[in-house]
C-alpha cells in the first residue's frame, strides 16, 4: 500500500481504504508469531557462530589513544570543545545543569552533543509466513566484543548525507522517503541523557516483500531468536533492543509452560487490561513529574567545566567517578571507512538496570520510575525502577541510597525474571556495560510506593513508547527483555 | 478516590481496583452531556452581560507607554534583554533560527522566553447530574476588550509561588499536588512557536465533589454554555479553549439536526472510526515530518538580533512586518496585584487559521499540517491547515503563497462551519485577534495532499492531543471551535 506510506495520497482520496480494527491487532498477532518460531536460515547457535566468524574475518583492531592522535578531531583554542573539523558527527562540550530537586542541584559536566535525528531501522520481511528481521554483525569500538547483533540500519545523519566519504550504508532506501514498504512502527526515541545532549534516533521498522539481497554481514533472524540471543551478555546490541523494544505484540493465548509469568505479561499486553491506573492517571503522574522538577540545561564551553580535568589520554572528574571522556584508534576493514579514531565516553563503573514486577489479579504490572536526567529531551522520562551506577553509592548510608536498588540487590534468584549484562552504544561510549534485571516482587513487597513511581501495565509502557520520547532508554531495552518472555 | 490521584497509592495497592474498560467512556460521555445541556445557574446571555458588569465594575485602564515608563523592568546593560528585576516571570531576548527547508532559512528575531511551566486549569463539579465548569471573568491587558472567559486557574510559576506578593491565585489548591478530586485530563501543551521559545503550561481538568465557594468574578458554566459563547467573536480567552480542547467527548448517537455535519463529527470521535491512515501511518507521518526540518534554535541576546530596530517606543523589524515588542501599563483593581506595567509583543496584522475538513464514508476528517516553528519544543507541531498571516503575503505571487489559503478566503459562505475571530493571550500580545474557521471541503477538492499534510479522524487528533505537546494551539483552539458541534 504505497499510497498510504508515501508522500501522495491520490490512491487513498479516489478510494479510500477503511482501516479495519483490527488492522493493529493483525500487526501484533504477526510479531508474536515470530516471537514463537525457530528462524528459516540459522539456528541460534550458528548465529552465534556467525558473529564469531564475522568478527574473525574481519580482524578489527581497537586500542586507546592520546587525544593528539586523533585525526580529525580537535579541542577548540577557544571553547575547549571537541569536535570534528567536519562540523558533523558530534561534538563534546560542557552542559551546566540546574536539578531541582536532587541530592545535588547543581553541577557542570562534559556532555556529547549530537542534534542531529539518526536512523535505527529493522527491515522485516514474512519468510515461510513468519516475520524475519534482518540483522547485521556490526563492529562498534566501545564494544568490549568489539561485534555485536545490530539493527539493519544504525546511520547518523552524517553517515547517510556521506560525510564519511565512505560506501553507502546498506539497506538505507528501505528507511528514507519516499520508501517502498509498509511502516510497522516509527518514532522518536531518546538516548542517555547522563551523557547526551537531547540525543534522539528515529526508530523505524519497515516491512518490504521485495527480494532482498543479503550481504556478508547481514542475516534474517525471527524475533524468538533475536529474544534468545538477547538472555545472553553483550550479544544484542543497545541499538538492537531500542527497535525491538517498538514492535508490537499480541496477547495471544498459549500453553502456560511456567508458574504463570509469561502469561501474567500476555495478558498485561492488552488495552483493556485490568490496570491499576486509568491511561489519564498515568499521563497524569507524568505530567506531574515533569512539573515537579526544574531543569536547566545551559550549553557551555568544555573549558568552563569546573571540576573536571583535562590530560593527554583523558578527561576525568577530580574525584575519579562518573566517566571519562577518551580517544580510540579504529583498523578495520568493514565499516563505512577502513579506519578512523574518535572521542568515547568511557564510564568508571557498570550501571544497574531493574524493572520490579508483580502480578495484581493475574496482570503483570511493572514498577515505572519518572526520572529527570541532565541531557533529557523533557526534564523526565519513564525509567526502570532502579537506573543507577551502584559504584557511585557504595559508601552511602542505607536511607539515601536509590530507591529499590537493596532490594534487587537482595533478591532472591528464584525471583529473577531476566539477567544479563548488556552493552550500550559502542559507537559513542567505551565498554559501558549495564546489568539488566527484571525481578518479580514477593507478596509483602511494601505497597506504599513513592510519588515518582506507578505500577503500569506493559500495554500502558508501549502507548507511552508509541508516543516516542517518553520511555528512556534504559527502560525500552528492559522491555525488549522482559518481552522474551512473550512465548513462554 | 483521592488513592489514585495523590502520591501514595497505598489505598490502591491494598485493595486494588480494576479499571472498568467504558471509565474512559463515561468520562466522555459525561462531557457530552455537559455539551448539550444550558446550565443551571446562568442563561448564556446573561454570562455576557455578567462579563460587561465585571468590566465596567474593575473599570481597568490599559495604555502603551515608552519603555522607559516600564516598573520593575528594564533592558540589561550587556545584552540588551528585556526583563524583570526579579528575574522572574519572562524575558524577551533574541533567538537566531536556521530552518531548512524553509522559504526563508535563517533570520533572528526577538522572543518571548518563559520556561517555567505554569497551570492552565478548569475545575468541574457535578451539579443537577451535569458537569459545569467554573469559569473566570479575567482581565488580561492585551484583550482588546480586556476581560474576557476564563480557565478557573491561569497562573504562572511565578504567580504561585507569589513573586508578586500579591493576593494568592483563588483555586489554586485543586490543581497542585497533593489535591482533592479527581483528574479528568493533565497534558503539557506548547503555545505560539512564533513568539515564545519553547513555552508550555499543563493543562489540566479537575473534578471536585467540594462544596465550592464562588467568588465574585467566577460562575459555573455547562460547555455548551462555553461553546456556544465560543461562536462569538472575542469572548473566550485562548487559556480557556485550549483547556476545553483536552475535554474528552463520546460519540453518543443523537437526532441529526442539521444536514449531518456533527453526526460525521461525532462518529469521528469514534477508536475505531473509519479512518484513511492507520494510528502507526499517522505517527510516522509526524515522525518523518520531525527528521525533514533541521531547525537549530540559538538563544542570543536582544541587541545582537539584527534587521530589528529599538525606540523609546516599541522593537520593531525594519521592514516593519511581523510584530513589535511594546509595553503597557495597567490600572485595575481585581487582579493579583493593582497595578503593574509590563512588555507585550504587538503583532502587525491579524492571523488567519483554517481547519479544512471532509467527511469520508460519513465520517469527518480534518486536514492537519506537520509544521515548524521558530520556537517550537520539537520541531515540528500539528498545526491547522492553514496558519498564517495573510498581511505577509499580500504581494506574494499565487504560486507562493502559503498552500490552502486562497481556497479559505474563496471558500463558499455556505461550507464556512464555524467562523469568529478570537484572542491569543493577552498577558502576553497586545490586540492579537485571528481570524478562526472551520471549512468543509467540496467534492472536488484536490485529492492530492502533499507530504507536510494527512486527513486525520478528530479520535487521532486528539490520540495526539493528549500525549502532550503534538498539538500546536491554534490547532487546539480550532479543535475547540470544531467541537461546539457536538451537540448539533
Amino acid at each position: 500500500m504505497p499510497g498510504f506510506v508515501n508522500g501522495s495520497t491520490t490512491a487513498v482520496l479516489l478510494a479510500p481504504q477503511r482501516v479495519r480494527p483490527q488492522e493493529g491487532t493483525e500487526t501484533a498477532e504477526r510479531f508474536t508469531r515470530s516471537a514463537t518460531t525457530d528462524g528459516r536460515f540459522m539456528s541460534t547457535s550458528d548465529c552465534l557462530a556467525w558473529l564469531a566468524e564475522r568478527r574473525a574475518v574481519h580482524g578489527f583492531q581497537v586500542s586507546r589513544i592520546p587525544f593528539d592522535r586523533l585525526a580529525g578531531w580537535s579541542f577548540d583554542p577557544a571553547t575547549g570543545n571537541l569536535g570534528h573539523r567536519s562540523g558533523r558527527f558530534f561534538t563534546v562540550e560542557g552542559l551546566r545543569v540546574r536539578m531541582e530537586p536532587a541530592p545535588v542541584e547543581r553541577w557542570a559536566q562534559p556532555i556529547i552533543v549530537q542534534l542531529e535525528i539518526g536512523i535505527l531501522g529493522i527491515l522485516v520481511k514474512e519468510l515461510d509466513g513468519v516475520l524475519h528481521c534482518l540483522m547485521q554483525a556490526k563492529m562498534e569500538p566501545g564494544n568490549s566484543n568489539v561485534v555485536q547483533l545490530s539493527p539493519t540500519v544504525q546511520a547518523t545523519r552524517s553517515n547517510y548525507t556521506r560525510i564519511h566519504q565512505g560506501r553507502p550504508t546498506p539497506y538505507l532506501e528501505y528507511f528514507l522517503a519516499p520508501r517502498r514498504g509498509r511502516v510497522l512502527a516509527d518514532s522518536l526515541q531518546s538516548e542517555q541523557g547522563g551523557w547526551f545532549l537531547h540525543k534522539r534516533n528515529r526508530n523505524i521498522v519497515v516491512e518490504t516483500e521485495d527480494d532482498v539481497d543479503v550481504l556478508d554481514d547481514y542475516c534474517w533472524l525471527t524475533v524468538a531468536q533475536i529474544q534468545e540471543l538477547l538472555c545472553l551478555d553483550n550479544v544484542v546490541n543497545m541499538d538492537a533492543r531500542t527497535v525491538l523494544s517498538s514492535m508490537p505484540f499480541a496477547a495471544v493465548q498459549r500453553p502456560a509452560s511456567d508458574d504463570g509469568f509469561g502469561a501474567a505479561l500476555r495478558r498485561s499486553l492488552r488495552p483493556e487490561a485490568g490496570a491499576m491506573h486509568t491511561g489519564t492517571e498515568v499521563i497524569s503522574w507524568l505530567t506531574e513529574n515533569k512539573t515537579r522538577y526544574e531543569l536547566a540545561q545551559d550549553r557551555i564551553a568544555l573549558n568552563e567545566v569546573t571540576g573536571w580535568r583535562r590530560t593527554d589520554a583523558d578527561i576525568a572528574h577530580d574525584s575519579g567517578e562518573f566517566f571519562r571522556v577518551v580517544a580510540v584508534d579504529v583498523r578495520a576493514a568493514s565499516r563505512e571507512v577502513t579506519s578512523w579514531s574518535q572521542p568515547l565516553i568511557a564510564p568508571v563503573s557498570h550501571g544497574l538496570l531493574a524493572l520490579l514486577t508483580r502480578r495484581v489479579d493475574g496482570v503483570l504490572h511493572v514498577l515505572a520510575q519518572a526520572r529527570p536526567a541532565a541531557g533529557a529531551i523533557d526534564i523526565v522520562e519513564v525509567a526502570p525502577t532502579v537506573h543507577c551506577m551502584p559504584h557511585t553509592h557504595r559508601d552511602t548510608e542505607p536511607a539515601r541510597r536509590p530507591r529499590f536498588l537493596d532490594y534487587v540487590r537482595d533478591a532472591d534468584p528464584l525471583r529473577i525474571r531476566y539477567q544479563a549484562w548488556l552493552s550500550e552504544e559502542g559507537g559513542r561510549f567505551w565498554h559501558a556495560k549495564n546489568h539488566y534485571l527484571v525481578v518479580e516482587v514477593d507478596d509483602d513487597f511494601p505497597a506504599d510506593v513513592p510519588d515518582g513511581y506507578r505500577w503500569l501495565t506493559v500495554h500502558q509502557l508501549m502507548v507511552l513508547l508509541r508516543a516516542g520520547n517518553c520511555l528512556n532508554v534504559e527502560a525500552r531495552s528492559l522491555l525488549a527483555c522482559l518481552e522474551t518472555w512473550i512465548g513462554r
